[in-house]
């Protein structure tokens, strides 16, 4: 165990952004509401795929890519090219999870330096955080785009590393997805799963050093440590 | 372009077995034929991300512990755990798609050596074409479990080159997934993509050599080249 003080790294999609609207807006283009999470994982399966071949894929690209081939399937309220767009927009205009604003400004009350890292764009992450009011507790807003590879390769998370001028000991990764929770712990993290909705953690993943419910419970979590 | 008679590797999950049948499995239990697709979806994502992050997972673990978070959300007609081993025994007893007969026995009269790599299990690929009459066409059935990571890394397919002691470039990949396509073209095979719904080929995976709508109809797609 690091006694220092650790720098919070979080994930963006799902752990900061509430993607619950894109349900309801794929039942407002004639799709299935639960097309949304169909698309999410496929979209992260070619990412991933990617990244495993050797590659850094355009997040929004894989996001495109995977809407044409669920939407031309489908017999929607709109031509394919405009739906396409439509999710892709409200992709780009999510909020904020409601624990969000009070987990961030707690951790920084603590003294935690804040960083972000994402598979998407950092401008999207920029403009989330910045209509929250919240970019100012941000250090840096950080997107794979800028690494190697795709998280969870460990690459990935040494670049976040190396942003922050800190060792990889020093960081302590927040996700709502096992798959970062794993990667990160794998590349020398340490890691905290948040889990909002009351799931198991899959066994085929390495496990957590923290489990929280609730962004704002980070902070005693570590402080219990 | 290589002259030389390519060795034909076959992709096995959806590219020789027919899938279809999971989704009246997963409606026989409650749940929603659509669940078919997502898990397996999932399954990938979560097999892709771990090979990413430099691990080889077994595809049998990530294909129960997608299921249990899956089925942990619904009300079967059954227990979860049930329910899981009926979906992995649906997976094990799969047939093979309708063309699959006919144009395995076409390559083989062609005088192309066959073989098999499954991001799954050796066995199961063994039961299937053993089933079908089909085992005695194929010189190896190859598994990523001997390998250094799944498919699409590369290390997966030049386990299958080394394996069928073959220059990368005198193996051609046949597959239904863009993602094995783009792996397989990455470390150096041929390919092949076998399109049976008439879908688009995303833009995001380097494009197949060949592309053909029946396994039958690769013969003459070989000749023509």
């Amino acid at each position: 165990m690091n006694d220092r003080l650790p720098v919070i790294v979080f994930d963006v999609n799902e752990t900061l952004s509430d993607m619950s609207v894109l349900g309801w807006s794929f039942e407002q283009l004639g799709a299935p509401a639960a097309l949304a999470d169909q698309w999410f994982a496929r979209l992260l399966r070619d990412g991933f795929a990617l990244a495993a071949a050797g590659d850094n894929a355009d997040f929004a690209v894989l996001g495109r890519g995977n809407l044409h081939a669920l939407f031309d399937r489908l017999d929607l309220s709109c031509p394919t090219a405009v739906a396409v767009e439509t999710i892709m927009e409200t992709l780009s205009g999510l909020g904020l999870h409601a624990d969000v604003a009070d987990g961030v400004k707690a951790l920084h009350e603590a003294g935690h330096r804040l960083v972000t890292l994402s598979n998407g764009a950092a401008t999207l992450a920029e403009s989330m955080i910045s209509a929250a009011g919240l970019r100012g507790y941000f250090d840096l807003v950080l997107s794979v785009a800028q690494a190697p590879a795709w998280k969870p390769a460990a690459a990935a998370y040494a670049y976040a590393a190396s942003a922050c001028a800190a060792d990889p000991a020093d960081l302590l990764l927040v996700a709502v997805h096992p798959w970062d929770v794993h990667g990160a712990a794998r590349a020398g993290l340490r890691t905290a799963w948040l889990n909002r909705d009351g799931t198991s953690y899959p066994g085929h993943f390495i496990a957590p050093e923290l489990t929280i419910t609730r962004l704002t419970d980070l902070p005693r979590a570590l402080v219990s440590r």
